[in-house]
């Protein structure tokens, strides 16, 4: 049966594009990447997306009448993943469940985003990347103090349940495990003050949909040396 | 038949809040609100939902053997009420329909308010309603600057749809309703530039759902006098 070809427009230092190369594995969907900067819109790509933001996800239907779908958003293309791919349902099938689910990827795409995440990506790595000159030290301390109440969430949420929101792995693993490989990519998650978490995370690494993640390479930015190391 | 109770813990200048009273209310459902301020979360609260941040919906069920149910999250609460109550879809019922509209949320609900709200919200009303001192006019210029390009957005889908996702009223009309009413409130929208967005948002301003939110009042900030009157 002839495939769908998907093309994902996306930047290795953020999140919600690596939740959806999450997703599309998961879902066992091959996507070819496109390498955006979201600081500096290519004008061809802010027709597919106004916002400039990336990731944005390209459908390439099997039959040729059909007509190509570009998505924009993490959010809404993973909705639209579990809406239209049955394979390894990521969003549960229960109302609550599927709330909670949500309010998860929330709590990791916006909350640890905004109080750990961005700080660190902004002042290690695209400050860098966009010669910008040197990093704000006040920052990176911030999301060093704020990361330990995430890590321990991941910790506790562990403890109760399988995976971050129940029985089975789902998109809020994915939005958590999103955050957590780009700042290990930067070398900053305190992995020996946290082994809940950090069981949580080797269990996620291991996975094949994990592989492509822990094959990206930075130009100019190397990772440290158990970036990609199971064993870690 | 017996209903169930609602209650919202919520905060005006909030604009998920907003948008999730505004959904109840296309929904026909009555809900009791409860204010919350985030900046300062109850104990009590941080027990609903540990983020600390606004809305939290509370179900109580008809049937007294039944769960009460709290659900923290914006998004999480509306696909909830999307799932488990029938009466008048906010979300299409196409996948690619679902997909425009989850994008458009996020869009008002994200970037508009990243490059718009925040700024207005923080240094105009926050800091005032939390005693921190006079307001930073950068960021209120820069919000003045940013709000013609969102207006401008708005009018543009306007121009090429009825309303701002497809044919019918959405949740990604709610969202960006939600930032407006609250830039409103502060008597910061540029209505005499955007013709199309006005006539827009007079269409929603003046359904039964938007009554609560006109009829609100912050202590200490009074609205400007159009921002409840239907003919602004």
């Amino acid at each position: 049966m002839p495939q769908a070809h998907y093309f994902l427009h996306h930047h290795p230092l953020d999140p919600p594009s690596r939740r959806v190369r999450l997703a599309l594995a998961e879902k066992d969907l091959l996507c070819e990447l496109i390498l955006e900067k979201p600081w500096e819109p290519r004008d061809e790509y802010l027709k597919l997306n106004p916002s400039g933001e990336v990731p944005t996800l390209i459908i390439e239907p099997a039959e040729a009448r059909s007509k190509t779908i570009a998505l924009s958003n993490a959010g809404a293309i993973c909705e639209y993943l579990e809406e239209t791919i049955s394979a390894r349902s990521l969003l549960g099938d229960d109302p609550l469940e599927r709330a909670e689910i949500r309010r998860l990827i929330s709590w990791f795409e916006d909350k640890m985003y905004r109080e750990v995440t961005s700080h660190l990506v902004e002042e290690k790595a695209l400050k860098r990347l966009q010669g910008e000159g040197g990093p704000d030290s006040a920052r990176i301390h911030t999301a060093y103090h704020n990361i330990h109440a995430h890590m321990s969430y991941i910790g506790w949420l562990t403890e109760h349940r399988n995976w971050l929101a129940g029985d089975d792995i789902t998109l809020a693993d994915l939005a958590a495990a999103a955050q957590l490989s780009i700042i290990d990519y930067l070398g900053d998650v305190p992995w020996d003050k946290h082994h809940e978490a950090k069981e949580w995370y080797a269990r996620i690494k291991s996975r094949p949909s994990f592989r492509s993640l822990l094959g990206d390479h930075i130009a100019g930015l190397l990772p440290p040396r158990h970036y990609a190391d199971l064993d870690f």
